[in-house]
């Protein structure tokens, strides 16, 4: 018998607000638990133990079924979140869905790896910038890397001019890979409440601030790209 | 000699706020005149005839060394946009820039091909939908899709329910091509000021309707994305 899923939420359809493949109509699969406690997680009740109730247990073929009744039976794209997805048994997920027609995209830090990785069409390599209080474990990053999927990216949360140079280190080890920069949220919703206040134009104003640094640093080859769902729903859960 | 092209601005570097290359670094060239007459257009100043004599003709070379100027030396994506940009003789500047290291990326209404489409990096495609008042010539529009270029996409911006139908006719005759829909600017800057007030909230209501459209008909392989540029700047040129 197959291991089982911990899964905090399953939402969707609505679009993907971040990075590579923004604005393509997807479901999200959000498990719970992680090995970082980020400073400014955004998503803390996939993270913090005490929640580890509402985590729940559940096969493949039952997320499958979540999916597919969100989707109304229409193959889409998967988003693999968390928490940290990789610490999940998400392989067998991968295999059952991608037979049905679904295509699978998972970010994660790249503090662990999982020979599914490859299965994956689009991996997300978030790996955290110092404003988060994390360390990166470079050797695992690059393991991630390598263990790679259809399409391997990376996608780096900026708060600061720290947080800045940190993401043109990302960009000198790993050369090759598509990097995309992400202004921070200073203003992460409070796990229990998801109406809390968001700071958009300070969002706002760290975004035009990257766009600003990038071009100053001519760094054009990177892509800046916002949360556009916190743009549009604010903190709000479930879109 | 060669021809010279009608300049009405070149600005930048920032980043692409639209479509397939949003996020992506670059600087844009904006050529003046049009074949359309938009009702909801947003760049007035570099379609109506009035503004004409702002309209620089210039040389593939000196368009480039204006580029240069402006990324700094540093090779980049170089946006060409209007008006049509299709109606004017770009194909040397594009041979010139690509040589030195630019990639091209071009946006027009379909309604004109020329054979320099096909050295085109990225060619959006944007028919205009019912409300712009225009008709679409479908004949042409096919034209380009054959002239083609390295990658060709279709961009369809929306306002209403009609302009959706009109979408996925769209789709329906180019099944292969990605598509991006975008919610329309019904606050587009009168062509002589650029500080006019622009209703985000409006526009980002038209942003959640249409995600929301696209959910309810299952139009998963629709990609839905803002312009992004009038979220962080408003109506602001130059930016």
């Amino acid at each position: 018998m197959s291991e089982k899923i911990r899964v905090s939420e399953i939402f969707g359809p609505t679009i993907q607000g971040e990075g590579a493949v923004i604005g393509v109509p997807t479901v999200f699969v959000r498990t719970g638990g992680c090995d970082f406690r980020c400073s400014w997680c955004d998503s803390l009740h996939a993270v913090d133990q005490e929640y580890r109730h509402t985590w729940a247990p559940m096969t493949s073929q039952s997320v499958l079924e979540a999916v597919a009744d969100l989707s109304e039976g229409e193959p889409l794209m998967i988003t693999l979140s968390g928490g940290n997805p990789a610490i999940q048994p998400l392989g067998e997920l991968i295999n059952l869905g991608q037979a049905q027609g679904y295509t699978f995209g998972m970010e994660t830090q790249g503090s662990v790896v999982k020979d599914w990785f490859a299965k994956l069409d689009m991996l997300v390599l978030s790996p955290k910038p110092p404003s988060s209080g994390m360390e990166t474990d470079w050797k695992m990053l690059a393991r991630c890397v390598v263990q790679g999927a259809a399409q391997t990216v990376l996608k780096i949360v900026v708060f600061d001019d720290v947080d800045f140079s940190y993401a043109q280190e990302v960009a000198k080890r790993f050369p090759d890979l598509p990097i995309y920069l992400q202004p921070g949220n200073h203003t992460p919703p409070p796990p229990e409440d998801d109406d809390a206040e968001v700071d958009i134009e300070g969002i706002d104003d760290r975004m035009r601030w990257l766009v600003d640094r990038v071009v100053e640093k001519k760094w054009y080859s990177a892509r800046v790209l916002p949360q556009l769902h916190v743009m549009l729903w604010g903190n709000k859960r479930g879109v």
